[in-house]
């Protein structure tokens, strides 16, 4: 989001590298009633760091950044377009190879006749194998930024996996999985089998322009 | 990654939310002489929020933990494993969907074999339109965190995507295009026809055990 959007605004500041200077930094937004949502560490160079930040509650953006700007640690501060503008919310794909693939193709698929009309939808997969990694990857899934569904693509998940599906359907997470062993799909908001339709639905149930709400479907196999 | 390496420290806080709160903690982050590397708002409750912190340079982690966990804002703080460990390098592939669906699934595949012994490869996408949504897109890309390589996935792509490209191949990105219409095959360190290929050779590119050095593919076409 730009500025004037709910005082949104996502800036680049370059700034000397120091523990020192991100508090520095944070203590001038907070002055001036700004929520930081975001930071990162954008590019770190010898002498200097590029840092990104996002915010919310900005009142005066021009004020904001010409005080940023008066800082001694400051060489630079750039609006940039948000990183939810540009790639929007997120799909997580996570499972075996062969079905993750699979399910990125009807996703991105219906993705692309989403964002032609506007939308943002991305899709973000890893191939990873084992019940520990598979849960720790569906767990971290609500530490990731922008994230609105998960998709579980494999022949074989339970345990762990499942108690980690839980968890993150609690966070208001969609939870998607293909018709598989184990008691993954029983956790899940929605069984697909086709990997293909999988993905597809997937971006369906997190649109806002389509008709097709994922509380409806509970308990639904297709 | 877990502290221990390099002083690297990745937690969960939960903290009230308020303009302050973020302050209050990157002061006391700052007083052991950590480096924040990235910051985001986890989840964003009524009374709470849960902030996930990287950090590095921590040289005694529970020390750390217990200060903040002493603050009067702080309900809790939690270790968690790094977004680094769980997700790993990241390869952004965009363009049109029906491309961007065939280079995931090569990338897919072959980030599946580097996984399994013991790599963290994830392969993100969107599908988008447009020169300037393109050229945004891929100037964000050096904005999100643990990006190694991007893909470009399209028909026809030029001018202001072509220079978005050389920008982010000089912050050390590597980029792949398919062969296609348009100067950003130029612009990119790699050229391949077959989408499945390019996914296939930009995993290759990244990984820390395969033998495929880029450097000496630069004007390349396969």
């Amino acid at each position: 989001m730009r500025s004037g959007e709910h005082g949104a605004l996502a800036i680049m500041v370059r700034t000397t590298d120091s523990p020192g200077s991100l508090n520095t930094l944070t203590r001038v937004m907070g002055g001036h009633g700004a929520n930081i949502t975001y930071v990162d560490i954008a590019e770190r160079l010898e002498e200097s760091s590029t840092v990104y930040f996002e915010l919310e509650d900005v009142t005066d953006a021009g004020a904001l950044m010409g005080d940023l700007g008066a800082l001694e640690i400051v060489g630079s501060v750039d609006e940039a377009p948000s990183l939810a503008k540009v790639y929007g919310q997120r799909i997580i794909v996570l499972g075996g190879g062969a079905q993750v693939g699979q399910v990125a193709v009807g996703a991105v698929g219906e993705a692309d006749r989403h964002n032609i009309r506007g939308e943002r939808i991305s899709v973000d997969t890893i191939p990873l194998v084992g019940e520990d990694n598979l849960a720790d990857a569906v767990r971290a899934v609500a530490r990731l930024p922008r994230v609105s569904a998960v998709v579980l693509a494999g022949a074989l998940m339970g345990g762990e996996v499942a108690r980690a599906v839980e968890e993150v359907r609690e966070k208001g997470i969609i939870s998607v999985s293909l018709n598989m062993a184990g008691s993954v799909p029983d956790a899940a908001d929605l069984v697909v089998s086709d990997p293909v339709q999988a993905g597809v639905m997937t971006v369906m149930a997190i649109s806002s322009s389509a008709r097709f709400d994922v509380r409806r479907q509970k308990g639904k196999r297709y």
